[in-house]
């Protein structure tokens, strides 16, 4: 029988206790992502490949939800900050729930006829992410950013799309300020 | 369409903004639930049928999820905790998430079988609850209890079981602890 837990989640960190799993993001496993390719190489062979994002959840078999952290390291590769890969989800109907703990992030969306929406992650926002956005987390604060996040286990993730044309925007440092810019590789 | 949204929560108070709706139960609405009913009465005669807790919740019309905050005041009815009505889903393949946000609290939760488990409640711990296991939250501490919780729109509530019989076990205080005990009023 499935059993009911107490899950402590560490706001400042990301640590879930317990979890059943967790992966990094490297910077070299970002190639796509990121716009100047150029410098990423340069990043992973002198700064030692750093980890961009770890993901660790906590998923039980039969039941409808799961949950987790996602805890997103400070940086930015020529001014792009550093952001997770982005997906849909592979079920329309499905949406997320990204509630930030600590930090200070831009999600971006954009939903499947390209209009595009920020929200901004602070901690105490919940983001209400409906069925059929595409979300991108972006780190734009000089701490990690750590969010839990909930979402149906029948969800899926399709990055397919986003790795392959891009997101319409992107989210760079000007002057020490995040702007949103459009995408000069976006691939329509 | 269906637009993306940063919904702030307040940890300390409960509050969501912005909201969709919300209810406050007071304790003349939970006669059924507690064991001292002449003390209950007593209670909301002389001390004006205070609020036990209110739930605030985040939900649109078209997403799968939804969330919002359930915040109990602190107290007790001769000694048995203030705690919400406790209930299965209707949707039996569904469960929840509650995510501490501050205050000490105590998820009591039943199986369909009969099985009791105990959840602590508190700042950081993020209570997995299984499909089909009815649950209870209750304030075992001396300020507010205040936790965000996740589940499917389709969940539903189905209160009668619980009201009926009770649950298998009450929290209650015994000179400043909480301690689990058989609940005497439990109608098989």
């Amino acid at each position: 029988m499935l059993l009911p837990e107490g899950v402590l989640i560490n706001g400042l960190t990301g640590e879930v206790s317990p979890d059943t799993g967790k992966y990094t993001k490297r910077l070299s496993e970002l190639r796509e992502v990121f716009q100047d390719r150029a410098e990423l190489d340069r990043m992973v062979a002198t700064e030692g490949d750093p980890v961009v994002y770890e993901v660790i959840e906590y998923k039980k078999e039969g039941s409808d939800l799961f949950f987790g952290t996602t805890t997103m390291e400070a940086g930015n590769v020529g001014g792009e900050y550093f952001m997770t890969r982005g997906h849909f989800h592979q079920r329309r109907d499905m949406g997320e729930v990204y509630y930030t703990q600590s930090g200070h992030g831009v999600l971006l969306l954009e939903s499947r006829d390209g209009e595009t929406r920020v929200v901004r992650m602070e901690p105490g926002v919940c983001a209400f992410i409906p069925p059929d956005w595409a979300h991108r987390s972006i780190n734009v604060g000089t701490e990690k950013l750590v969010f839990v996040w909930v979402c149906n286990v029948e969800a899926g993730h399709d990055y397919g799309d986003i790795l392959k044309r891009g997101m319409r925007k992107v989210v760079v440092d000007r002057d020490g300020a995040d702007v949103i810019v459009d995408n000069p590789r976006y691939a329509a």
